[in-house]
């Protein structure tokens, strides 16, 4: 696992997203102040796909510079004021999903055992042939 | 600008992004001690759409618990790992990639000026007719 990669990946993908939300700001902004341009920038941004930042950024410049270098200084802004929360987002983010997702499959597997035992009573193993849930179970303990 | 929903916007966004990159990293490791099994990773990763991390892995439970709790080890590991680096390469990424779309249209701008010069010369521009070269120093001399 090359941390030092994904950690550049993620940055990259970041500072995509914070572009895109920059668009949306400026996209909300306008429809108060310059309709048509709110729609023209709508338009624009649904033809040219912001998930490459730099490269929507470069043909935005080329159709209202004005716009494009308003994206820039608000996307930086953005940064700028959400940067510092995101370690803690992140972490208590995955955290509570995987605990969601964790209580969800142990629910579901308690849920299906009184059929296998009910089918099956015995007392060391549920069934002969163990079943993916059975070692699953195991394994998961194991991760924890 | 509601910066507490780009927030909570940004991490969900995060949380997906690094999911898929466990994934990828689960597959690697696969590939080394299971080919086949990675082969299946990757043709389920595929056909579900791993942007919306969670549904994603709703399924992948019922195909294969054990990848998915896999899964959920990694993307909490990767995130522990990355999480404390991410403000400052944000913050150092975003300002870097500004500077560089400005550079650029600078050097667009005052590549383009002196056709407009040669056309309406004007007393306060320095010289009728600069050369390309040496505004695009100038330029690179602002930049750096």
């Amino acid at each position: 696992m090359d941390l030092k990669q994904i950690a550049k990946d993620t940055t990259k993908t970041l500072i995509s997203y914070l572009t895109y939300q920059a668009m949306r700001t400026v996209m909300d902004q306008l429809s108060e102040t310059d309709p048509p341009r709110s729609l023209r920038l709508h338009e624009f941004s649904r033809r040219e796909r912001i998930e490459n930042s730099e490269a929507y950024l470069e043909v935005l410049f080329t159709e209202d510079r004005a716009l494009a270098f308003r994206i820039l200084t608000v996307r930086e802004h953005i940064a700028e004021e959400v940067a510092e929360y995101l370690p803690e987002m992140l972490r208590t983010g995955i955290q509570q999903a995987n605990t969601q997702q964790r209580c969800q499959q142990l629910e579901r597997m308690t849920q299906t055992d009184p059929d296998a035992t009910g089918a099956h009573p015995e007392p060391e193993l549920p069934s002969p042939e163990p079943t993916d849930s059975t070692l699953t179970n195991q394994s998961d303990g194991f991760a924890e």
